[in-house]
């Protein structure tokens, strides 16, 4: 048996004095071990995919599905760009050092903010192995040092995936503790991983639900989650209707398995009539399942098959081409039931009266909040924010797609010339 | 038996609604609230100090030190200082609803993100009732409902003082359910509380290091805590000895018994000799123990008494009159200890030497970080945030004095025209 915590304990300290290191350090020469990491990765894809086949063998012969193995297999396109990944959060601005608002205070001396990393960030993932280097390439570039524990069917590929990103970072001259591997496939050291709060700054979890409610109920360290994404759309009674019909369709039909593709409709009953049966036409005959209330079903009539809501519809993310539909008949009912049920992940309103689009974005309690805007977009890349770590529907800290920003955090400066506390 | 958990249930899900309302009004609605929250205080003035009346007796009957009975009392003139605390309060800038960071995208949709208010905050205090005011203010101004969960030695006083501050926002239109007090000295109460995720959304802890370490471990709910405050002055090679000097005793004497006290002094071992014996005699002379190194002891000899520091000094907030004090070769060494020893409160370094400055800055991680200021300086008030939670020495979310910002988030706003997802 391993001594899981022993383990973790000595790449916890590890880590904490890469980070040091890697705090200290200039973007630039934390640009140059990105670079360096990227070309190893290349250089080595042979051994990757050698590798990689050892994965791809144990889930053949563990009858995993085809889907579950075509996200598992490296390919000489997937390793490429895995490499251009990270050399793309090496082109991202640096988001360490920079310092706001420094103001004089009465005394004279000045008082603002400093952005530093966040230390040490223990991430915890799920199948693709290429979530190695995504997340290893995000924490090296603000600062950070990693402490990565991947799921045991890419134990091969992220093993290998991440002896590489070490070794560009020697490369660079900068520790190679800065990119640690849990190298074992032990439940325990993920519950050593989460106990070991003197040395890990930060746990986040990239993967299904089950993985992140273990994580949430065993962590002694604050977690950056996101759970559900249970988002609506709501259209208005001022709403352009063709435009709400794209932007539903959008919502709904663009991707269908992503926390942010919509699972709610919302509809005021001054336009219900009108759109409900076109929308509901357009999108039944795309494959997606409606379930509607009794409204819903009425002014539907012919034009498209819809279910009746169960009670659970509006409290589901259905992840797949699943409708649930309600009308509603004010504005405060549309946010009452947004209140109720959102998971506060992504919600957009579809209206041209300002008054209204201003009250929904202000009391709308979510990660993202949109107006006319396909919920869709909720998206580290969509926002501007280079590659991301997911989308917290957390809100303290950081609240939507967390990008570079997410792992730094703000520490007081001051400058003075001799101040003393009255 | 109380039925706890119920009770709490009943208790968030009002403050959820409340919270709502609290959100969805303008800020002048909000300072009204607390003009009128200070007035209902200075109006019944005596009922709280019949109310506080009890406390004291109870206290003087259980014996409590006189200290402690002091910090219980409400005097006139103390209600008065709730009552104007209140209104600085609602004098301070509206940080709920500013917008920042709107941005363009290639598409033309609006990026940016709005300061909004947590939702609930449930605070858990000890002792002095004023922080029932105090905190709710705070609360009411950031748009947050608040749960206040007091003392058992106070709960009259908080009892009192609760109940007029509801009074006041009901005066004002607003749901009294915004500030509410959880009205039993049960200590399963604030189990239930800090299990109340659902309702809840923080959870900030004032008092000692036994309260915060039981909330920690209970609390599902996110907290911002601050706990042990060992701060570090150092004297660096190219310091102004005499701002040093004056430096290092503000740190320590101006008030002992906080966080952000001077518990240890670092001083470099070129400047050691000359520094050392002055600064060691001001401090004895001003009653304070001296605890050094076998370096500072023979530097200092009959200059001062200085005990030999024991292996658990550098570790030790001494919240009293008592200076750990340590020579170090190199600035490095003195990172190093801090790096070791401090609790990421606050440190300074006081030199002439700018590069040496810049580097202190950036590589110690502590929520205030300053050059040539004293280490007393880490507040609220001081750095112009006016009132304050506590001091955070969390990385996330907030780091060092927790005002009205630390109480609010920013979540993603997108203002479109009817942009689609790709």
């Amino acid at each position: 048996m391993i001594d899981t915590h022993g383990m973790m304990e000595r790449i916890g300290q590890k880590a904490r004095a890469a980070a040091r290191i890697l705090a200290a350090i200039d973007g630039k020469a934390r640009n140059l071990a990105l670079a360096r990491m990227a070309e190893q990765l290349l250089a080595d894809r042979e051994a990757l995919q050698a590798a990689n086949a050892l994965d791809l063998a144990a889930a053949q012969a563990n009858g995993l599905q085809p889907a579950m193995i075509d996200r598992l297999r490296l390919t000489d396109q997937g390793i490429q760009a895995m490499a251009d990944g990270v050399r793309e959060v090496a082109a991202l601005p640096d988001p360490v050092g920079e310092i706001t608002e420094m103001k004089p205070r009465p005394n004279g001396m000045l008082v603002g903010r400093m952005r530093v990393p966040l230390g040490v960030i223990g991430i915890i993932y799920e199948s693709r192995p290429n979530v190695t280097a995504d997340a290893a390439a995000l924490c090296v570039k603000s600062g950070n040092a990693v402490i990565l524990r991947g799921g045991s069917e890419a134990i091969h590929s992220n093993r290998a995936i991440a002896q590489r990103l070490a070794l560009g970072l020697s490369a660079a001259g900068l520790p190679a503790d800065a990119v640690q591997f849990i190298d074992t496939t032990d439940r325990a050291a993920v519950g050593a991983l989460l106990q070991c709060d003197r040395h890990v700054d930060i746990i986040i979890p990239r993967g299904g639900k089950g993985l992140i409610r273990r994580v949430m109920e065993e962590s002694r360290i604050p977690v950056i989650k996101h759970l559900d994404g249970i988002c609506h759309t709501y259209v208005d009674r001022y709403a352009d209707l063709e435009m709400a019909e794209a932007l539903t369709f959008n919502g709904k039909m663009q991707r269908t398995g992503v926390c942010n593709a919509t699972e709610t409709l919302l509809v005021h009953q001054a336009v219900a009539a009108e759109f409900l049966p076109r929308v509901c036409r357009l999108l039944s005959e795309a494959g997606c399942e409606l379930r509607g209330c009794d409204q819903t079903r009425a002014l539907v009539g012919e034009s498209a098959p819809v279910a009746p809501v169960g009670a659970e519809d509006y409290d589901t993310e259905y992840l797949d081409a699943i409708l649930a539909i309600r009308v509603v008949a004010t504005l405060d009912e549309a946010l009452t039931h947004i209140e109720t049920h959102s998971s506060r992940h992504t919600e957009t309103i579809v209206t041209r009266d300002h008054p209204r689009a201003m009250r929904f974005l202000r009391e709308v309690d979510s990660s993202a909040v949109m107006v006319n805007a396909s919920t869709r977009f909720n998206d580290g890349f969509q926002f501007g924010l280079g590659a991301e770590m997911g989308i917290s529907t957390d809100k303290l800290h950081v609240r939507g797609p967390v990008g570079l920003e997410g792992l730094t955090c703000l520490k007081y400066i001051v400058l003075g010339d001799g101040q003393l506390r009255q």
